[in-house]
């Protein structure tokens, strides 16, 4: 199964930036596509997830699957995210058992949201 | 366009919650249900919407659409949610131009993730 994670590039994530400075969404996106994207795995820049208030976030989707969205997310997050990723691409509806989820997934979701149709 | 407005219906919104009593998330199930629904809205209650830190959530969806998911509703909210998914079900994107989105969708926004494909 191809998932996709959404990335914003444009989150702020609550810091003052300064002019010239890439804001902390441009950075973890940067931070993920770094190295080659896991198997299954597509990253995609989004502009605004409407998540400001608790940024960084991301989002993973595929069809026919639950969606997550995840905040206060960082560059340092980078690794984390892409297993995390990898472990949704794994599954055939999205929910990665919670034992096997990663960290920063137990403890810093924003929402899910039932596969649509 | 028939669109699915999710409803989380075990949300406490961080309330205590006496026994026999309805959960925040029920009591907002039970206003939005108590008059039936506008015209291409498909009203569906789910288990954890996993905004419990923001709840009580719901979330718009449609094939297609953008998806977007909103915090800290409550029962008395019910008409502007109703209002608000109704104008969501009138656009091809999902994308409600935000002098026409109701007051509640644009300053409870938790997330919106782009269509899924």
């Amino acid at each position: 199964m191809t998932v996709t994670l959404h990335v914003c590039i444009t989150c702020r994530a609550g810091q003052p930036v300064l002019e010239g400075e890439a804001v902390p969404g441009a950075r973890l996106h940067a931070a993920l596509t770094a190295e080659p994207a896991p198997e299954g795995v597509r990253i995609v820049p989004v502009e605004c997830l409407s998540a400001c208030s608790n940024g960084a976030a991301v989002a993973l989707s595929a069809p026919g699957c639950w969606t997550y969205v995840y905040g206060q997310m960082s560059d340092a997050d980078a690794p984390e995210i892409l297993a995390g990723a990898a472990a949704y691409a794994a599954t055939t509806d999205g929910i990665v058992p919670w034992r096997e989820r990663v960290q920063i997934f137990r403890k810093r979701s924003l929402a899910r949201i039932p596969p649509i149709g």
